[in-house]
């Protein structure tokens, strides 16, 4: 980096925030900009203006995925960066956003200054990252990189029964499989933490080294129904007293494993789920993450064992359905280093860390040397309205992926791709 | 009873009963008949025909209570009997439908045999008693008793927003206030048990003293949400995790008062129920019930201050909302000892029990000396398709009830009435 590092612009990337707030704007500060709903693709239709204004090239591929292609000197492969414009129903203003708009002003910023490059870069908005309109997430990037055929893509349905491809077609943003981006050079993505380790540790960019794996398991705990009046204690089978001691028990063996072992019971469901029968069966969640994927395991083996016996105790029945698996993601260690360079030499204190919410960067890892930049969320917060990332967070969160992004773009040769499971 | 004993007609009966288990069929032998809704009606319709074939003068009340009224060779205070031909959702045959059906079959028979009573006997369908569709249950027997004034009852609505005097308008079922029954000798209900007492014991007939009071809790714990990847197990405030823990010690202080104590954890809601979001808060309901009052009142005292402390060790909020609260109400002494008579007269064997569950006695034991007859509910089961009460133990509980009815209705005097709470 011989010329001078250029700055971003808060005030204009604080202004395009603000206008992508007021998109699917619901109260106490919120967001509900579901997947390719009318919300989605009025900001996808203000993102393209803004990449017009950018002079880059705008093309959307089969998946609905926004590109704006900005020229290098050369035709080397592109630096991809980017994120998502699509929220949760009771979502927050920065997760997903502030890694587009980031992205976005950093190009504004490098025309602003002239600077050319010698790879393109390529800005993404990615379709669909939540999963909370059409499950599951991150069908976009998904898509791109071989993860999820089309297929299955495309028929992906709403609560209304609408598919994926009729909301694609709907609003416009169907392109072309040609204009799948190809041969990516490296992606980079900056994303709130969604956690409080930043805050609470007072570091101001997070290197994120990766993703960790995770498990999520449905249990289904079926003992007998009856009338809570006239069934008396002795007789009964109580589905939720029983799942109550499962529960219980997660907790107890999960603890000793320490805290890099996370597990949350998120969803439950009791059937009839009425004030004056007994429960009859009760259907929870179990979510598992670690960054050690034999730890992980390990930990699943023991407690399926243990969770049965402890059933057949209670008298009732234990199934336990595994839903969804993936493996730890290791981003690239080159990218890595130069994101936490780039902080220090901007003087803001960096911390590497592993994700535990999954990202575009996870699918998009499998297809190209991949990166993270975390920026705090205040009290950790995420997917709720009152998500809040500070201005100068995210104003120290833009400058590194500008540099990160500037010297990514100006390497000449490919980043040894390290293939990640 | 000088006169010969008559015995009810169980062919004609179960054919009753099959009809009325074609009016709101669902699968697996179940019934969905709402309150007032079309099927209710058309029962309604079909029973009102059968008491017209009895020769019964028929009338509704204001609250759609129908009576059907048989002479006596006096005008002294008749003896009511009856139920409710309305059931839950996903309800079963029997529940209600057989303490209508068993007195019209009782009708029916003192009809053939050409026996007269000294006391008009009237026959009773209650409006609303599962309070599935009008909450709270039980609407026409306590719009009767005066537990409810009319302006209540009226208002309640649907969840469509309907209200009860609407679809007592559109139904055909509104009545005169002049034509609710007055002066009540005495009243009896047969009913199933709901649990499974009886058939463990063996026993046919259930000589019902009264019915177990019951307080009825919402308890609401509040944590703090976040997504289940990032946030640190220690930093968590999981209010499912601490919500387990209440209810474990719910359990543990319970179960130290025996069996007659029973407690039920009937429905949960977790906020916001996520697979990968931790619960921030959790709602659940609690039912109490007890036949003494006083041991009913000492438990709950007891576990509010110990949930109290236990949420504040788990770093959780805890409201504890009572949502309604009845004493056990006991049925009056020389009715029950008549019923148990009536039952070993018959040969068959009997059980003074109080009833865990609410019927529409419980009120009407509020204005006049009641009592009820309980038959045995196969498995226990009530609330479901699969409720079931054997030919034979319908034949057995209708021929009680028919002699009770008798003893009742040639009573020369009131029954002294103990006022019950």
């Amino acid at each position: 980096m011989a010329q001078q590092q250029p700055a971003i612009n808060l005030k204009r990337l604080i202004k395009m925030i603000e206008m992508s707030s007021s998109i699917g704007a619901i109260p106490n500060n919120g967001l509900c900009r579901l997947a390719l709903s009318e919300e989605d693709k009025q900001i996808r239709e203000i993102f393209t203006n803004w990449m017009n204004e950018a002079n880059l090239e705008v093309r959307f591929d089969d998946f609905g995925n926004i590109y704006g292609r900005r020229k290098g000197r050369s035709d080397l492969s592109p630096v991809l960066v980017g994120s998502h414009l699509d929220t949760q129903p009771n979502g927050g203003r920065f997760d997903g956003v502030l890694g587009v708009l980031t992205a976005m002003e950093a190009i504004f910023t490098l025309n602003d200054h002239g600077v050319e490059t010698k790879r393109p870069i390529e800005l993404v908005n990615f379709t669909n990252e939540e999963g909370a309109r059409f499950e599951p997430p991150l069908l976009g990037s998904g898509g791109l990189a071989g993860v999820f055929d089309k297929d299955f893509v495309y028929s992906r349905q709403d609560r209304n029964g609408k598919s994926f491809e009729k909301e694609l077609v709907r609003t416009g943003f169907l392109g072309e499989l040609e204009n799948r981006i190809e041969d990516i050079h490296s992606f980079i993505e900056l994303h709130i933490e969604q956690g409080p380790i930043l805050e609470s540790e007072r570091v101001s960019i997070g290197a994120v080294e990766g993703i960790k794996g995770m498990t999520w398991f449905e249990l289904i705990v079926t003992g007998e129904g009856g009338h809570a009046g006239p069934t008396p204690m002795p007789l009964r089978k109580d589905a939720l007293l029983a799942a109550t001691k499962i529960i219980t028990k997660i907790e107890e063996k999960g603890n000793v494993y320490g805290p890099d072992l996370s597990f949350t019971v998120g969803r439950m469901a009791l059937k009839p789920n009425v004030i004056n029968c007994i429960p009859e069966e009760v259907t929870f969640s179990l979510d598992v993450r670690h960054i050690d994927d034999a730890v992980r395991e390990r930990f699943i083996a023991e407690i399926k064992d243990e969770l049965q016996t402890l059933a057949t105790e209670q008298n009732v029945q234990l199934a336990i359905n595994k839903l969804w698996e993936v493996k730890t993601t290791h981003f690239h260690p080159q990218m890595i280093d130069q994101i936490a360079n780039s902080a220090m030499k901007l003087g803001y204190s960096v911390k590497r860390m592993y994700s535990g919410a999954g990202h575009d960067a996870k699918y998009i890892s499998q297809i190209a040397p991949t990166a993270m930049i975390f920026v705090p969320s205040v009290g950790g917060k995420s997917h709720v309205e009152s998500e809040l990332t500070l201005d100068k967070n995210i104003e120290q969160g833009a400058n590194v992926l500008l540099d990160s992004l500037l010297q990514l773009a100006n390497m000449d040769t490919a980043l040894s791709h390290l293939k990640t499971t």
